[in-house]
């Protein structure tokens, strides 16, 4: 399927996309979810995230304003999405500057099976133990390090790795794409990895038959926005705006045209 | 009294509304409480959710975002308000889908006089018992079936029901009104029937010796604003901050001539 | 060092800030944050906050939306960011209002070293204990009073007391300065204090050599971004989003030109 393809069918399927994020980003990760043309839930007590996993289509965890009882239904919520058969997607935020982050992302990626990680390049690199040989994250920037960590990552963890940066890499660890979408301006808001992420889990919730795939066309959808949404942006206020319009009115033809998903 | 008096007397007296709402539009209901003209207060503690019933002039449930604490605060926040004489809003956020969720505003709804339930159909209909009745959540989209839900819920639960949709429906029991203001793109946007549960606050604080019409009111001015914020919109992100834009400029004499109330 | 000079610090060296807030603002904060210049880090977890302080270069706590597990990872992040040698800035939402904030706010005063308190008048003079001497915070509004409670809070409680209004009035308790930048739409949107006490927070990091002077050259920048973003605002809505595009593109140069800082 073309990234036009799948959001086509998102649209149609509007699948439930059951999120527990970081307070900073909710209403962020939920309107962008929306805006694609996904329904967000959040919800994050225990009490209630396993009955959740009967309807929602993906789950999608993010570590960034942890604390205990929210670990607690992350697992949990994780399990029974399992169990249901729907995928799993982790943004592990932090991981790496704090032990509680590296050790939560850490225990979600034993105890769950996580379809696919969503990070940066440092988060990716603390999670699969591979700092020193990359000389260290400051380096990764180069296109050929951004693949082979997103190669080596996915091997290392079993997952499909989605690393995002100026161009994003997303591998099963034998196939690597590199996606080359986006704009500068996505990195002056705060959450717009955390969206990303959330693209991510939309996109997986209906194309979970290839969910390296489905993470490429999730970048590009975002990337695509982000593309427009800059135009006419005079900052990131106006930007942050205008991404949710371009994410509404993105279509799949024009996604078909200018997503830059390459073997990479 | 108009809406538009209403309104008026709003911006005059600037009650202080306090909110105990969702994670998610926390920030949204609480700067579309400052644009309509009166002042929130977020707080969620039961170490001082009771202080706050001696100064505020409303109380807004909203379980969106549920956990053990907050229930334990809203219980505590809620006898307060009626022990002090302010009148309770509850938003059933997702009753129905979860049994946390409609076991909580069961619980609220047996426990405290709430004044109004402001609800989307399906909720509505999960607390009020009357699923099978109306044929399954589904088919409520017809003017009749909404005007009768609302009627039937306020009957059976002893409250003001407020069911929005395409057209609003407000009931006492004995008297129903239909509200057909507002526009689809506030469904692109998360939190706009939250919102509306927070303007249904503030107007009930200025006109609580008619709830039903405070409530209706409340509901044709955020319809009202709805429209116009549309106007020059190019989806949910230019139409959400102009919503507050259109809150803020909304003027009396425009929401007597655009609110459309009807007996139903 | 001019406030345009203190920028143009806060941009090259991209402080990380570690931000303790309420929920309502945090997304917001954040936001002001990195359109600043600076790195937003939130955190609030006792099992993380200590191990921030070794990386963040100032750490803000906001007590808006409080409850029992935020105050014990606020106390913890402030003791490491003194040990650590990073400033704290103090935001007292609600101080006066509820036992629990006065308390919370008198606690962290007496436990930490607050570099900064940055509050409206009412907050202040509740924590300085200074009501009933300036008849009232209602009274508070003349600039003389303004500049009275911000000396007599300076010295009271040890720290610069930055307290906002129509004109802000900033104290070390021997030196005052009146900073007369601004606009009446920043009363219009929630957070707006919250976001000034983010600044004060990313211009201490880097200016920490004198805390009233970063304080007030914080506030000053603050007011010229509301004032360039109120000039094409049509409301709260669009005010909002045009802030985060003002702080972003506000220039050394021009912040040198309008800031209107002068001894009180």
């Amino acid at each position: 399927m073309t990234p036009g393809a799948t959001l086509r069918e998102l649209r149609e399927h509007k699948p439930l996309i059951h999120q527990i994020t970081n307070y900073v980003v909710m209403n962020e990760t939920a309107n962008a979810t929306l805006a694609i043309g996904a329904l967000p839930v959040m919800a994050h007590a225990v009490e209630e995230v396993e009955e959740l996993a009967s309807v929602a289509r993906a789950l999608v965890l993010n570590i960034g304003t942890l604390s205990g009882p929210w670990i607690e239904g992350m697992l949990l919520a994780g399990k029974a999405a399992n169990g249901a058969g729907a995928p799993v997607v982790l943004d592990p935020v932090g991981a790496g500057a704090t032990r509680l982050r590296t050790e939560t992302a850490r225990r979600i990626l034993d105890e769950i099976h996580v379809a696919v990680l969503r990070a940066n390049p440092a988060e990716t690199a603390a999670l699969a133990g591979i700092d020193a040989e990359i000389r260290g994250v400051e380096s990764i920037g180069a296109a050929a390090e951004g693949a082979e960590l997103a190669r080596e990552a996915a091997s290392r963890l079993g997952v499909v790795a989605s690393v995002t940066g100026a161009v994003d890499h997303v591998s099963d660890g034998s196939r690597t794409l590199a996606i080359a979408n986006g704009h500068p301006l996505l990195a002056t808001i705060t959450g717009s990895g955390c969206m990303s992420t959330a693209m991510t889990g939309c996109f997986l919730a209906v194309g979970d038959d290839d969910p390296a795939r489905a993470a490429a066309d999730a970048l590009a959808a975002f990337g695509v926005a982000g593309e427009d949404a800059a135009r006419d942006a005079n900052g990131p206020g106006t930007f942050h705006a205008a991404l949710y319009d371009a994410l509404y009115n993105l279509e799949p033809e024009e996604l078909d045209r200018r997503a830059r998903i390459e073997d990479a």
